[in-house]
């Protein structure tokens, strides 16, 4: 990004297209999962049936990344994430009549399931064993949900139930980095059939760094050799190619999560600039639970009437930007998610996203 | 441990008792948990209990660590385990008579909750809404659960319930390695006092490798500056005082999970030589759901008369040592679980260093 002083060709070549080649190499290099094919497989299914009931989808990533060390993996680096921004926005994406492609982080939370975490609320601590009482009763105890846990479960089992009768919600599941981004580039391809009724809700925390498989130890690294030494790669820019190439017309949110408050704005805008998508969600670790920015290009709401300029933004001053931020009071209301809110901006700036091109057609 | 030909006062010093020094420098440079205090006092009554009920008690560790790259942590180097391992013996130890200290993982597997992964058998697949169906019903659909699933679950949910009212388990948590160690030393020392009535069953997958404190990142690390450079410390090898000064009579079980199966008897043997304790139970990353293998010093079965002399065996030829594998047939039997027959194992085992110790007074 930075420009040279002295005009060589091949510099100019390296600082424009490096990042570009750099996933597109990342691919050429790096293997599929094995179970690729057949989730792009069940995702087409999907894509079809939404597409002829006319809703809207929305890509939803959640929880953190890992990447393996040895090829025969016992340790690996790991993103923190349990998954909660992505499994209760997805569900109300489902609620905002989205239908939602849930690409999460094996184990990490999921809509629905994440209200009774075995950690925190484990659900065989609200059944209980009715004894026989008499003799119409069946001959073995019954299992009955304690009183006091039988509204909400009543709520998350009937909008559950509801989600599987539509058909409105796909679970795809990744584990390593490698997975994530193979599954992501296979997905937003197939979705950009949809042009701009589909929506990208990037959550997952997803490792900046990775270790080639060329580089790998086959077996689990020894120790007792003293201290241990890693060194990684930078996994691609994968925002990059997603936006000017794989599905052009989506509306695409990031994610950035920060510790130092004061990077959260300006790596926001740095992201927007060098990828030049829609909206870059940030929210700094200690305060993500009631606290969040939205940080977007001025020009994008309205956008500008050519399509193909969103993806050649290059980077403009502060001026460009603006941020909305959103806080909730949980003193006043403890029981209020952000992502309730999160979600209803966003199926509003993507509404006008939509509607705006079709303005201008 | 490698004798050197020259006698020098000060290498010697550092030979022998390099490891337990590390250990002490671990404690004494690393910050404990801040939940620590609480959890002993969990434990302290938990074993003042079964110690006048006159239960056995066994400790399993289960899950893997973490190692966190940062103060604020979205990093972090991991160890893979589901904690299946651990959370299936913990039944088997409670089927047995014995009161469980489960030291888990956090969002690990539990026993009990193991059976309804989210992942694999979602507890809210097999529940169903009735609705109602006449003026006597309630006034809202009902839950029940569906007829298939009856009989597992209330089998599960029996004994479940059985545990709690008799109060033999008591699960602690933890994340990183650093809550591991500390944890791990202040209920060893707690349990000391059972003297052999009680047993370590160390299945959680601990890291080798831990980022000082004091090495540590406060921010996240900013990414887009190349390639990555970790360099780590050994973790203590926390066996060393396990044995020797924190439960000195407990029955000690460890374990060795390798890919390389040709390492696994060696590297089990080079344990009990360096640690001085009972059995290693040695396990293949790909063939551990099916075949084991028991490692143990043969003068531990009958042990020596001496209690002292356990904790101080030297590095002994590899005829000092027998292996007894433990295979099942997942082909005949797919419901079978290996963890019954280990802890079968190990509650023999146990008894008879009890029973030897008794004769030996």
């Amino acid at each position: 990004m930075t420009t040279s002083a002295q005009s060589d060709g091949a510099n100019t070549f390296n600082n424009t297209s490096g990042e570009s080649f750099s996933a597109e190499k990342y691919f050429a290099t790096q293997p599929p999962p094995p179970s690729l094919e057949q989730d792009v497989a069940r995702v087409k299914d999907f894509l079809q049936k939404q597409l002829q009931e006319r809703r809207k989808v929305v890509l939803v990533t959640s929880g953190g990344t890992t990447v393996p060390l040895e090829l025969n993996v016992v340790r690996f680096l790991d993103n923190f994430s349990a998954g909660t921004r992505g499994a209760t926005s997805a569900e109300y994406f489902l609620k905002a009549g989205y239908a939602v492609i849930f690409m999460h982080r094996q184990f990490s939370l999921q809509p629905f399931s994440r209200h009774y975490s075995h950690s925190t609320h484990p659900f065989l601590d609200f059944l209980d064993i009715n004894e026989p009482s008499g003799s119409s009763a069946p001959s073995f105890g019954d299992i009955a949900v304690r009183p006091e846990e039988r509204a909400q479960l009543l709520e998350v089992l009937s909008t559950y139930k509801a989600v599987q009768r539509a058909g409105t919600l796909l679970t795809l599941t990744f584990v390593t980095v490698n997975d994530y981004l193979w599954l992501l580039r296979a997905v937003s391809q197939e979705m950009s059939l949809l042009g701009r009724n589909c929506l990208y809700y990037l959550a997952a925390a997803v490792s900046d760094f990775f270790l080639p498989r060329q580089k790998m130890s086959v077996h689990k690294i020894q120790s007792g050799k003293g201290s241990l030494h890693i060194e990684m790669d930078q996994v691609p820019k994968i925002l990059k190619p997603l936006v000017a190439e794989w599905t052009r017309e989506g509306f695409i949110v990031s994610f950035k999560l920060e510790t130092d408050e004061d990077l959260l704005v300006p790596k926001a805008r740095q992201a927007l600039a060098r990828y030049g998508h829609q909206v870059v969600i940030g929210n700094e670790l200690h305060r993500r639970k009631f606290e969040v920015v939205f940080v977007s290009p001025k020009s994008a709401s309205p956008p500008s009437a050519s399509p193909a300029l969103s993806t050649e933004i290059a980077e403009p001053p502060s001026a460009d930007y603006e941020e909305t931020w959103l806080t909730i009071d949980l003193e006043q209301n403890p029981e209020k998610e952000i992502e309730e809110d999160i979600v209803a901006e966003l199926v509003r700036r993507h509404a006008r996203w939509i509607d705006n091109a079709t303005r201008n057609v």
